[in-house]
């Protein structure tokens, strides 16, 4: 099966393209009506990811809507936590929580590792069923949350201000630390090379709270993790290569080691310059980012003054995938993303009138 | 009246000291049963706040525990919204909450801008009070938010997850936005100064949400008008330097440009490296940081250990002061602070063998 669209991963290979690629973080989600629709049908959040047909419709909306060059799989970032039984549950205006938590070294040591294939068979019916649905129009990408990330939702009970449990654990006993580290990287390791069997064409590792570590913390009980994960994927498959993407919310500081450490791009929130990010790293990874997602809440001029100014941040020449910084917000208006793609589509093509430099 | 201990007043001239001095954001709080007494008898924390007898005993209370530098003033950083008549509550639980909003140029318009020796005198009060109290003891540190901080509270009506009002103001209407921070940044700096009249003999800004903003949004909407601050401030007073310490929360991306801003002093949370923020900006300010608050969970053993590495990052010379990178949990053990103070005391010696460079 062909691909008809191949820009981002193109420009995730740092090859030419005609126009930058996008796509958005959360891009089927609350802020689009149809979604909403599909989400009360199948009842609660986990009952829509566990559908493969509902979870391949609300995959495939955004893109009806908007030119975007990728799709993303509609999942969770918690489901191996929960295959692990710990029981993953979204309460009304509040975060993920789960009914168990993992506090203790009997903790870790109870956890049975997912088999991916059959513990979590939902995601990957999905996967499939959304690359057959999509039939080549655009390349679909697959994810996971990092170690680091699982391992804090595990250890708090659900999203935290302080993650006061989880780094409690970390300084006061990191061989407990580092062993549920282990697990879950192994665990999502398997994960990933499922959903790369399953038909996912790249994959990325979201690591949303790497940033509330210090930088040997983050190091040692984070990226160490990303790392093993990354030199465990099956990096071509179908002839093809599968990139990998790393994105650190608020690791601007340690881009030098995130581009080390082996993936094919690293995904930027909107607090580190896109021109900075690229003299230190751009002729290693390419770099996906990086809108603040409340820029949607401006009006379409404000809008494309901030997509342009991210654009020439980045500048001429191959290797940027545009993106928010962040999940786009379920208060969006989904005409201001209308405003968004059409200022890309009209400003980014200038960026590459250059023949390819990779 | 003889400053007997100017420990931390010579680490931010960047001048030889015996050892490292030490003081803790929010350390007269929640975690110590002596302030939990006294805020019982008080009421509220705003009562608490406004009683300048009982502020100054809170203020006192951990400077007998713990052998700090410093003593900072009992206040809340939201006190000139709420002169603005904003009326500022906090409820069980949360943050800091106030009953009106201000989201429109009218909301704006309407501001009325405090006099600080006349609309918060209670805290020039406090100030004059805990300084004559101290009697020469250690210095005393005045404080205010930052201009954006403020704003963000003011906008939202009290703290945010995703700072979806002001970031609307802020690319929406950015002009409105810039009327806002100018009344702010008149007000904290009239603000400031009373409170160096009144017997402060440095000051803390609190920039907790700048680093939510991108790299020129935080250029144009937060550093700027702290540096405008700063330039407004008293820098000498009772024959002495006024130092001035600007602490952006997730600010480590643009320390050149926070250090180049004009104040002694840059604070750091712990996701920077003190010996990289040493190298980039430690010729111009002395530094501020950085032990991670949730470090103080583990064991002594591991307390000591993180303690060491932050020195040993800093390195030998002046221009340390040491404090966590955000505010002390009110879930802390007490006595784990002491395994906090006695490490610095014991290991930080050695950095200070040399003669000032300075």
């Amino acid at each position: 099966m062909e691909l008809k669209n191949d820009r981002f991963l193109r420009a995730l290979a740092r090859q030419h393209v005609d126009r930058t690629p996008v796509w958005m973080m959360r891009q089927a989600g609350r802020y689009l009506p149809e979604y909403r629709e599909v989400r009360g049908q199948a009842g609660d959040f986990m009952s829509l990811c566990r559908d493969a047909d509902r979870a391949c419709e609300v995959t495939l909306q955004p893109l009806e809507r908007y030119a975007l060059d990728a799709a993303i799989l509609f999942s969770d970032i918690l489901t191996i936590p929960d295959a692990m039984g710990l029981g993953l549950y979204f309460e009304t205006g509040e975060g993920p929580k789960f009914r168990k938590t993992v506090r203790s070294e009997a903790d870790v040591a109870a956890l049975h590792q997912p088999v991916a294939e059959r513990d979590l068979d939902y995601v990957m019916r999905a996967v499939s069923t959304i690359r057959r649905e999509l039939n080549g129009r655009v390349p679909l990408i697959g994810f996971s949350g990092s170690p680091w990330t699982l391992a804090t939702y595990m250890v708090e009970g659900g999203s935290s201000k302080d993650f006061r449990h989880v780094k409690s654990m970390l300084y006061g006993s990191p061989d407990t630390m580092h062993q549920l580290l282990d697990i879950l990287a192994h665990s999502v390791t398997d994960y990933l090379n499922a959903q790369i069997r399953a038909g996912a064409q790249a994959v990325q590792i979201f690591d949303t709270w790497g940033g509330t570590l210090s930088t040997p913390a983050y190091r040692e009980f984070s990226l160490s993790y990303m790392e093993q994960i990354v030199a465990g994927l099956i990096r071509e498959h179908e002839g093809r290569r599968v990139p990998v993407i790393l994105f650190t919310k608020n690791g601007g500081q340690w881009l030098e080691d995130i581009a080390g450490s082996g993936p094919d791009a690293v995904g930027l929130d909107w607090t580190t310059e896109l021109s900075d990010a690229r003299a230190r790293v751009g002729h290693k990874v390419a770099l996906q980012g990086n809108l603040d997602p409340n820029v949607l809440f401006a009006n379409p001029a404000a809008i494309r003054a901030e997509v342009g100014r991210i654009l020439d941040s980045y500048g001429e020449g191959p290797g940027h995938v545009f993106n928010l910084g962040h999940g786009i917000s379920q208060f969006t208006d989904p005409g201001h993303v209308d405003a968004f793609i059409d200022a890309l589509h009209e400003l980014s093509p200038r960026y590459h009138n250059q023949i390819a430099m990779g």
